[in-house]
């Protein structure tokens, strides 16, 4: 999908994530986006989007995105890079991709995704959206004016805001809740979604009320929606809610559902998060 | 670790994860044992488990798994497999591997891991260890007679076992918790914990009240433990909890929780299902 902001140019997005063709055999050259930075590198999320449209825009790629998981290897430097795009295996009703993202000849990302054609089946959602405020009713919280991506996101916190940088209080909860969309509005596709998984400020930051060294290590997204229930999201704000299990030894785990419209879960996600102290 | 059963004879785990160098670049032979078979093909957990030995007996490793991420591709056919392992990077404390199991040139199951030197930080278990009655006061209860694998596996169910093969009521709630080791007792390594992180049975089978085609497509664990841990931990039982987020079009979720002695949360495990009907 291209996006196009209100203003008619293309939509931040869209600049980030765009790729070229550098061959036919599914190697790809982009670029880091200025608008989508972060304290060392890119965001990681536009990082897992960017793969993944390597599969969206590759001709061999059948169905939709069910899993995804994006290892952060090493940082992303400004520039270009090469994204290499090779299934696997292909089967009836399932494709499995291997993928890397390439810097100077050193692997920078690594990740795996596996495509399906959905079919209807019996269908529950047992994690339910909690019952909160409509977006309209939550103000908007910008984040710190440095956190350059951010400003690509309409953040309303319900629940676990970014604590004040100075003085704030230690957290017995991990859970941060808040309604979430692109900024500008954009109608949400896969890599968007995608994207979103990680729109998370690092839990420990919230536990110790404090900042402190911390980057995502590996990220697995599993999507819900199809297609459709995508097109019925269009530019509506997600639910998205995020908590930790564990933190230690250098390392804590954090898990996140993403809800749409109709209280329709859209997304699951997980990430393992290094962190200094 | 080379496990010895009780009669002084090799673990069934360690015959079926053993590896054998094919050459000096990180590709190893294995086989398939029927003591881990499943409906089609090995039980997810010894694969699982397989590709994390490739790693763990690779001489280039450095630190233990943080975190691992299997993608089963395809049916893994009785017999021998190669297994490649791949450092794509490896950094000052962290280390990322690609992996594959191939079998007559045809991928099987991709795998990413992340290792780590882990140091000492802050840590709180945010998810605690439910409060439940000690394993010995729980009566274990096999799995039917044709599930191979889980003979391997001493299981006593505290909520959701399996439910009968005919009759059964729907559940409105997919939780299943158990303490769980192996059978006959080994302590407890990293390969012996990922295969245990796939051991629960499909989450539909409850919802539905009757078992239905099934099988995990994409799994991801989250290592907590560190090697002192694993080894307080010995060859005592595990408490493990699951339940999923959603089902629907094909496809469901499976979070769960792995606990040790004193409410140590040794993994934490995801993974996405493939079901019919």
């Amino acid at each position: 999908m291209s996006g196009v902001g209100p203003a008619g140019g293309e939509h931040p997005f869209d600049g980030a994530v765009a790729l070229k063709p550098a061959d036919t055999g599914g190697v790809y050259t982009g670029e880091t986006h200025p608008a989508y930075a972060n304290m060392v590198g890119p965001y990681g999320g536009i990082t897992a989007a960017t793969l993944l449209e390597a599969v969206q825009c590759h001709p061999e790629r059948l169905g939709v995105p069910v899993s995804l998981t994006v290892n952060y290897a090493g940082p992303v430097a400004d520039g270009e890079f090469t994204v290499s795009a090779r299934p696997s295996r292909t089967n009836r009703s399932t494709q499995h991709w291997s993928l890397e993202l390439i810097q100077d000849g050193t692997v920078a990302t690594t990740a795996t995704a596996v495509y399906a054609a959905r079919r209807d089946t019996w269908a529950d959602t047992e994690t339910t959206m909690p019952d909160v405020p409509e977006p309209e009713a939550v103000p908007v919280t910008p984040m710190p004016d440095h956190v350059e991506w951010a400003k690509n996101y309409e953040m309303r916190f319900l629940d676990g805001a970014l604590p004040a940088l100075e003085g704030a209080p230690e957290s017995p909860d991990s859970t941060t809740m808040l309604w979430v969309r692109d900024a500008p509005a954009r109608p949400l596709d896969f890599p968007a979604l995608a994207s979103l998984c990680d729109v998370f400020y690092p839990r420990v930051f919230l536990r110790r009320g404090q900042a402190v060294p911390a980057g995502t290590i590996s990220l697995t997204t599993y999507f819900h929606a199809d297609d459709a229930v995508l097109a019925d999201q269009g530019t509506r704000p997600v639910l998205a809610r995020a908590r930790s299990n564990r933190f230690g030894r250098s390392y804590f785990d954090q898990s996140a559902c993403l809800w749409g419209v109709g209280g329709e879960l859209l997304a699951t996600t997980h990430q393992l998060v290094y962190f200094k102290g």
